[in-house]
């Protein structure tokens, strides 16, 4: 159950289901704890950084009663393990009439693992409201097969056993569509979620999936940071993923990803760089 | 002249005149000034969040001794003025053998200004080494003609007055090239300096330029943050901004940019939020 703080209205959604999706709990303003549980972590069991990204979000968003801008959270220490008891201090470090920049800290037994720092913002009326980029043609989420993520044979047993609330179809372009070469387009939910600004954040962190196969390799990445951007739109339960891979160079990569509603409204941009790990 | 911190040489190339650009000076470790001087501020006086990002990437790379991989800066408080001294504070959050994590504030008489986190890294031998995006077909830097920055009518007489460092050239697409329709591409360099990180997200800081153009409309923004991410390559001088627009919504805008050599690297990525603000 939300405490009184993951109940906040945000644009007309409660924040609530963040809270129990994350297992958020608040101490008072400004401090919140939760547990890294399986479905939270990485197939290894170290924390997810969707998981991370997410928490900052939906923090800065109650702390600040404004729904998420913009969000960059920095990955600092690897070694968490499921079981560990993360807690989070959200500074609120100015307040205009719009827009509120918020830092959170996530600390496992005192120690810095995660730091957010963002913005929240009341989006303004009258204002230039317009996309410029182009939505992809491919198959709806209903008629698209699963996906699944390469999995390393080290840790397939594993992820056999993980509990993992994310659901992913594989969404080619349709023939004749204008989508550009490289990029990866699939569709994400967290089955009868709404996707909120927290819940596509949680479901993007997949760019170092399509640098590994922009590389034609097996691979994945560990994310040294994820960037998200929010228009304010909000998609119903499924996300398209349009992701974009920029390089890959010295061992680490670079890309994007826009994240589209079935509707075809850009909802998010977002951004990460992650050491590469390839498993080919 | 640069301080015994300015002179560390990273890859090959000493920091010396990154040191010099941003007038920084170390009082010991984690520890250095500068003042906002008139190039280094907007039009209006104010920070320009070039320099806010150069500063964090250079102040990260001597700390480290390692290139930047990438930084994201936060602007906190707007109301900055020419004269103003900056106190910068550098923690290194984490190091391991080749990345290290790091987070620099910098204050005006005590109060936060800005908060950046970012990583550097030594890149490492034998990875994969691609780049997924395609270089423009423009006009090369020489053959290009000089690019104004729109500027509101209310503060023309102080842009003239001006002592910009910084020059930048329209580059349309030839004829016939792939560039994506609302990308706005641009030649920037600051005289006679290298490319370095630290020169290239100085530069880079244009994205709010490119949404508001690819609505029609004149106008720039007051970023909320900058973030850029590197591949290791360095560009002699001169370098080709492919920026991105995203989309504007409710007074504010997202968009990317790619960074690249007169020889077709990909340099850097990098995306943006911003307050829009719309001239015309």
């Amino acid at each position: 159950m939300a405490d009184a703080w993951g109940d906040l209205i945000i644009d007309g959604q409660s924040r609530a289901l963040d809270h129990e999706l994350l297992g958020l709990a608040h101490d008072g303003p400004g401090q919140a704890t939760f547990e890294l549980t399986r479905p939270l972590a990485r197939f290894d069991g170290r924390l997810f950084g969707g998981t991370a990204i997410a928490v900052a979000i939906v923090l800065a968003e109650v702390e600040t009663a404004r729904p998420s801008l913009w969000t960059t959270v920095q990955f600092i220490a690897g070694d968490t393990t499921v079981g560990d008891r993360f807690v989070c201090t959200t500074e609120v470090l100015a307040e205009g009439r719009s827009a509120a920049q918020v830092r959170v800290t996530g600390r496992v037994d005192g120690r810095e693992v995660f730091c957010a720092l963002g913005a929240t913002a009341h989006r303004k009326t009258g204002r230039v409201e317009a996309a410029f980029e182009r939505f992809p043609s491919v198959p709806l989420p209903e008629a698209a097969p699963p996906f699944a993520l390469p999995v390393p044979a080290s840790i397939r047993a594993d992820a056999r056993k993980a509990l993992r609330n994310i659901e992913m179809r594989s969404a080619p372009p349709l023939p004749g569509s204008t989508v550009p070469q490289g990029h990866l387009t699939l569709w994400a939910r967290v089955p009868g979620r709404t996707a909120t600004p927290a819940v596509v954040a949680y479901l993007a962190d997949m760019v170092p999936l399509s640098i590994a196969r922009a590389a034609n390799r097996a691979g994945a990445g560990a994310s040294i940071d994820n960037t998200m951007r929010f228009s304010g739109a909000v998609a119903d339960e499924w996300v398209l993923l349009e992701l974009d891979p920029h390089l890959a160079s010295g061992g680490y990569g670079h890309g994007g990803v826009l994240v589209w509603s079935p509707e075809g409204e850009l909802v998010a941009s977002g951004s990460q760089t992650a050491s590469l790990m390839l498993f080919d």
